[in-house]
């Protein structure tokens, strides 16, 4: 049966966790929930669509049991891939996606008991009727999981619509809902579409680009649009970085290059050495053959070096508070990339995320005129937690936290890597000022990781009291698990305004 | 007194053991045993030689303890090397061989207390009359120790006599002893003694190499006969791999130029910038002046990347187990390796994996017509169990677990790494989809390392199920459990046929 | 309140730290002390001044708040500095300077209760009371935490004058005092001030520096200077590092370049690729602009490769230990650093440390006639704990422990810190054989960072013992504590002669 002791296993664990976590509001301020489906407060018909339709770690996990695509990503149908992922969850222990499906049964449909192949058909049934008579929709998952805040991810060509339908939706009276705004594919010089991605965001923004500095000029526009709708945070992916001195010239002329080489249909990257380089030439490697301008490694790192120093500056100018997402491996898996597309479950962990990098670029930044925005630094990698505390912590001149450790992000979003967050950062930088969990999920369902993130927090700080080792009292701990699970973010992010 | 409460420090860590790892059998897929002694059923005479002959884990620690290498590998006699370790034993508190020493005792020879110094002479003379009474010898450890299963590791150039004896020899009639498929000497392209290697390699299989073809053709020939003899696993040894782009052109340039650089007698390597870069670059930094062929790094990257696709479509093409041992920093210290030969207890581990070079391995592998073989990592470094793990979940559309990570290696086969790894991995990949523990050990006293194992396994599961973690019940639980311990690795490696 | 049971949460802990461990002298053999200060016997005027007039560790945290550099490290008064740090300090739960300021409290000034921005003002003018009443002063503190020895830290060119008058010094009759020989300017070739700081080397040895073998032959000079006053220990700092081979010709004619350069006013440093390089390369990026000798990254690494080399040579030569602080990514924050100087709190954990730099750099020690000095490793990365301890281990053949592990280092000089130390390191080499716990501090105050190390350690043991990992009796396992905390070190360093 689920236990509302979840993860706390100590006497101080469980009263710090009642009086002061548990029935806080949640602010999520990242996801990827689409805006158009909130916006319609669209329907879900059953538990097999909310929890297979988008969700890449269901999808990879059956992988692994040997399942067959067409009960995953396949035509199969809802029930019969429901079925199968059932039959598997016991034999999920110690993997996140068993806890998180138990709260979210629990949390949803008051379901206990642990879910298995025998009594799957009844609960696919069960929670059928219940979706049905509660009418479950976006809406009814974001009041029930008392959710304040949702910031989506979103496209600065994008035209916002679905967002400002939102803002008018009495359905989310309680929650606001704003876009973040991600420039990736704006980043992406040497990927396919880049100059006709380029032309839409001009047509966006209302000019025509015809250099690196009109482009910054058009995310500028569209970062100000994005403001007037209620935003006020950037994020963005980033796989291979290696910091590259440029100049303006060097930049100019990749800019150009790319734009060019793609309208005359010019393919394929020039040959970077294997897998052997830093940064871009990694990725280039790794992608070659599907990217569309004839750039070099040193020519991309180039590019990226100037395209976030850039928008980091328009960042700190308009108040947004920066996000990096660093180090993930993209479609390792490039046979099933090629008929799924991308982030559907063939990802990794890179091994070199450089630190010097990203020290170079807040080091640029913060000797700048503007300085640095708030800035949220996510490694993806576990053991670079260390390195990139410590390299927040040089940079905090301007205010609370202001560079801060984002919580454990994609794969490390789970116990084991919570904790062992808490503890590493803790030991460098005072988890105190942290701004604390967002979902960064494509389900609905999911607010209740922000649950499983505040039953760890209270365990590790309850390990803390018990070894001795803070003795300030609970309730000068508890303004600090408050802090955390919900304040944090709401002063970080300027939501009490 | 050595308890048997191990490790089991809750009730349902101890009530798992009981019930569901104890008592099962052992496969144990991965070691370094003589197939000579295992066919000779050589016989033993004391516990110095039973300890001290072969085990480089023990030599290591003793020269820690700055006794003189006369008492470890040189000519001291057995009792004096017995009693030199015994003194240092109570010292190794945390430190895996005292455990292991712990087990060894009380399993083998029914001792309880601690050895030390003080009880060392008395020790040693009692358990020479065990070993004498009770004739123990390869088959007396095998069996006594419940193992069905044994794979060793041998030369593709071996003709298997020993192992043909083995399968007549009615002492091994509970126990399925194969040899494993490992070609390490044929990938040393850059190492001496190459031209010679591939020379006898071309005679094992009746063909005369002139090509890289050849070469790959002569091993297929001989991984054929090692199926033969009922083999099924493969296993390889890569220290630095950078994986780099090639052509066949090169790759077969590169073989002509190792072997006839060799039959000319050349020597040395071509500079290559010291440590500085990756891969092979770094080892032939390293072992400079040993090296037969003048290779440069990138000749030696092209031809490894080549040898290994090619031979795991052979490994794919007759249903093999590919394993592969990453990370090794071998002969760090080259003086003492020049005395006393390489595997005495020099190595460490690398901190430069590179996992976008076996992404790039698998990717290719998965998208060519035979696809992947089945295949197991062995990061060495205790950093890369996550990213490895990712990486592995990304390949496994052929099968259950097709692509997993192997149990910690080498240095990291202790409990802490164990611990470490079941809480990565389970946090990333389902552990229940491991096939679990190997001895990977030149002593046929190891065995007891799969309890040390099963008892780590079921404290990790117990702490799970006690922090509310996982609620399915004791029996799901217990049959994971006899997976993980058994089961699994039966039916990977196709033992129930 | 501050509980006697700190960190000991099991009996069996609490048993060995109270009967091997609580009672111990201190031999503190790496810190920053001042020695003018410590022969001056400085008498210091409040709690303001003790805590924050050095502590970076403590301005940095502040800074992480939001605290204005006025009340850090501006001109405010004591009293306010106090005020403002004590008001965070209830928020520093689970990081080090909550205990650590907890225990200094308790030690120095019998405060059991928490700090908090309430009873600042009372215990600051209390604790000014007993400051003046007991006339703290350095040996006040030395004293009253019983220790036997501190080795500060000293440039080669240092008179030794403060340690001359040290040794007169009857406050001191209980503890030795020794000055330790850290060359760094002298290894920093790339650093502005490095031709006039090689002058003064010359002048302090009495010889005429025109060449790197006239700059060995100083340091040799200056290092027998240090014997003769009593030292036995070197240090270094090293940020990147990567081994580089070279010739006597090469290394001259970089010293040469450097020696001109600067003479000849030249600035900058060549262009060496953003921070996509290994060792030097990256640095040279990093301080751009503030170098003095236009030397490309190869060259700083040959010419790093061969001091390293040479005077490892000296320590061996001489009998002293060499220790390498290694990785730390120093000055980050440029702006901040330019405003007040290095070690400031500005500093972060590289994540590049290059295990086989320094592998190559031991083995050709240790293949030297001389021979390895004793050696002590601090590798800054967390994750490379396990790494530098399989290197030691390959390199203990001239005596016990030769090479080791240092204590964890700056960020990760605390219980997480520790702890995961003991684990890493206790499972590859014996924990038994390290030499313990030193401060590294700036602060008179920090001894009692010793007594969280040992209770860490007890805590570690007490777990070991309790799991049934240990069982040759408490009386063995206090010998080893004992070591650890006291007698390894003084038999290491020679210091029972």
């Amino acid at each position: 049966m689920f236990s509302e002791d979840l993860y706390l296993t100590s006497v101080t664990a469980k009263s710090l966790y009642e009086k002061y976590a548990k029935d806080l509001p949640i602010v999520d301020f990242h996801c990827h929930l689409s805006p158009r489906e909130i916006s319609e407060n669209r329907r879900f018909s059953n538990i097999g669509e909310l929890w297979l339709a988008y969700d890449h770690y269901k999808w990879r996990v059956m992988r692994a049991f040997g399942i067959d695509e067409e009960l995953i990503t396949g035509g199969a149908d809802w029930r019969d891939k429901f079925l199968a992922f059932a039959k598997i969850l016991p034999e999920l222990a110690g993997n996140p996606l068993y806890i998180w499906c138990a709260l979210e049964l629990k949390r949803y449909f008051e379901i206990d008991g642990p879910l298995h192949e025998g009594n799957a058909e009844a609960i696919y049934d069960r929670t059928a009727n219940m979706i049905a008579e509660r009418d479950m929709s976006p809406s009814y998952f974001i009041n029930k999981s008392k959710v304040e805040f949702v910031a989506t991810t979103d496209d600065p060509a994008d035209d916002l619509i679905y967002h400002k339908d939102i803002a008018q939706n009495s359905a989310y009276e309680h929650c606001r809902v704003v876009p973040a705004f991600r420039p990736d594919r704006a980043m992406g010089v040497e990927r396919p579409g880049f100059a006709a991605y380029i032309k839409s965001l001009g047509t966006a923004a209302g000019i025509k680009i015809k250099s690196f500095k009109d482009m910054i000029e058009a995310l500028e526009i569209r970062l100000v649009a994005f403001k007037e709708t209620g935003a006020m945070i950037n994020d963005n992916g980033l796989t291979g970085f290696a910091w590259a001195d440029y100049t303006k010239g060097q930049v100019r002329r990749v800019f150009e290059k790319a734009l060019n080489a793609e309208n005359a249909g010019a393919k394929g990257v020039e040959k970077v050495g294997g897998t052997k380089g830093t940064g871009a030439a990694k990725e280039a490697g790794a992608a070659k053959g599907a990217c569309a301008a004839a750039l070099s490694a040193e020519e991309i790192d180039i590019y990226r070096s100037a395209f976030l120093y850039e928008t980091a500056k328009l960042y700190a100018k308009h108040g947004f508070t920066a996000q990096y997402h660093i180090g993930a491996y993209r479609g390792a898996n490039s046979a099933m990339n090629a008929i799924l597309g991308p982030d559907t479950g063939f990802d990794s962990v890179d091994d070199a995320a450089g630190i010097r990098s990203f020290g170079t670029l807040l080091d640029r930044l913060n000797s700048s005129a503007g300085g640095l925005p708030r800035t949220i630094l996510y490694p993806i990698d576990i053991n670079q937690f260390e390195a990139f505390a410590t390299l927040a912590a040089n940079f905090c001149g301007k205010g609370r936290g202001w560079v801060q450790l984002g919580a454990p992000w994609w794969f490390n979003d789970q116990y084991y890597g919570i904790i062992k967050q808490f503890e590493s950062v803790g030991s460098i930088n005072p988890v105190a000022l942290s701004i604390g969990m967002l979902t960064d999920s494509r389900s609905f369902l999911s607010y209740p990781r922000h649950e499983l993130y505040r039953r760890a927090l209270c365990s590790y700080f309850g390990a803390i009291v018990d070894r001795g080792e803070y003795f300030s009292g609970e309730e000068a701990l508890g303004k600090i698990i408050r802090g955390i699970c919900y304040e944090n973010a709401k002063s970080y992010l300027g939501l009490n305004k």
